[in-house]
């Protein structure tokens, strides 16, 4: 199955199942359903079914291209980034191979639609790009094997850890750089594991305005989405609807030389086999006049 | 004022006014008043001054020692805190003086109450305490300036910013040995800035079995908090019941040699001038047998 968060013509705001046709309002249908995701997901043991049989035989409700897509989970209880996972990808950044699964935060209002603007911020022009894939958990949970891991992961989906390189980098911690508003963002939608297959066999490819930057496959991880779930859960009650981010292949802009910024205007895509893709455009930052009015 | 979050003797979790007597509970006497404490901040301008009235006419509900008191954000948008913020704490913990603000996350399951256990990991056991003053954010705000800052600061509080050493430094990144479960506990409640005064101005100590660790001053923090303020809202949108951990002064556990972990049993108790105190005893972790069940 494929679930999206979406917003309708009208401005309504829902979960929507995803179909050939278009998408298929949840509430519409199932009118006692969780009106958003982390909700669902919460009671995905109820509604399974229910949605799969709705799938097969509901004609879609919207066509895709009347709706806009917002955050599969619009705001995340959590938002944790892998850094340096993929071999390419430690040789141009200039770091030491980590022995260890090297973990970051993003914050809660980091997290962006997958059609929606990239603002380049009024503090930095050092604006990168990151395609990773995402996965987002479906079960409350803590110490998970990784054998175990697989049932806790409710799906997988596209993302951009986009992020502001000298931000980033000027003290020991990547948090800030990694946290502006917006720079998160992800899906189309979130493709159920049943329709996934196996998530480490997966091309994963970026664009800027149609040059291919990154390429490459989740066979290449270095530490597996199992992995990752076993080490995070040794540490903290993961919950539905947390999403993870697993790493970036090698490719991005500050592995140029001279540096290759996003500039404003640019288009950037990330796209994942069976999973999707999300494009965001970027913009330059707008303020509000008091610096209260956000 | 003085405002909290508690549980009653008959196990209902509501927002509460601490006053002399005890603690009012807000639901009672001003039925439409949101129920929890981030919906409170949201319309604090509307609540403010029928709040203020009511602690001045109205007798406690519950005497202080029939509530729990949880955390007085039970689960904050964001928890961010900021490292080696004293100069005495700089020089224990052998790094060098950061130029700049370094800032790390903890992640939402780790909020805990003031008078809730702390897990001692079964992964770990440098289990260590960082006596902290704690802001939360009032209102929704981006790009605020160091003299604008005080008006988004909701109130102060006192915070352990508990961290699990070796997991904090395997990798580069903190935010693993930052972000155990129930490792950020704060309180016991939140006052707000006409009851405070001058927040750059207040005794910080912090005792392990009534053994004083930790005694220092805010006036010696190096990074004051409206320039917190200033510095992180330069990258994201701070909204209310955002908490911010400002940086813990000198006399740390891994600063003894050999490093003096809190074990289990321990009793830490952190406390600051106009703030009140918070303390947590030291429990074994335990888990759910199946690695699902929390």
């Amino acid at each position: 199955m494929k679930l999206c968060t979406f917003k309708t013509p009208g401005g309504l705001v829902g979960v929507g199942l995803v179909t050939a046709g278009g998408v298929i309002r949840v509430a519409d249908h199932l009118s006692a359903a969780p009106r958003d995701m982390i909700g669902l997901i919460g009671e995905w043991q109820h509604w399974q079914e229910p949605l799969r049989r709705l799938a097969q035989v509901q004609p879609a409700d919207f066509a895709l291209d009347e709706v806009t897509l917002l955050a599969p989970v619009p705001r995340p209880g959590k938002i944790l980034g892998i850094g340096l996972n993929y071999a390419d990808h430690v040789a141009e950044s200039g770091m030491a191979t980590p022995a260890d699964q090297l973990w970051f935060a993003m914050m809660n209002t980091s997290a962006n639609g997958p059609c929606a603007p990239i603002d380049l911020p009024l503090v930095s022009e050092q604006l990168d790009y990151e395609a990773e894939m995402v996965f987002v958990i479906g079960k409350r949970c803590r110490h998970v094997s990784r054998e175990q891991a697989p049932q806790v992961i409710f799906g997988y989906c596209a993302g951009n850890d986009v992020s502001v390189r000298d931000w980033q980098l000027r003290t020991s911690q990547f948090v800030l750089g990694k946290s502006f508003d917006g720079h998160a963002p992800f899906g189309p939608w979130l493709v159920t594991p049943d329709e996934v297959g196996n998530p480490h066999e997966l091309g994963i490819r970026c664009f800027v305005n149609d040059e291919k930057r990154q390429d490459s496959n989740t066979r290449e991880l270095i530490f597996d989405c199992y992995q990752q779930v076993e080490h995070l859960s040794k540490v903290m009650t993961l919950e539905p609807g947390d999403v993870i981010y697993t790493g970036t292949p090698g490719g991005i802009g500050g592995g140029f030389k001279p540096p290759r910024w996003l500039r404003e205007g640019d288009r950037v895509r990330v796209e994942i086999d069976r999973l999707g893709a999300i494009e965001n455009v970027v913009r330059a930052e707008r303020v509000a006049g008091d610096g209260h009015g956000r």
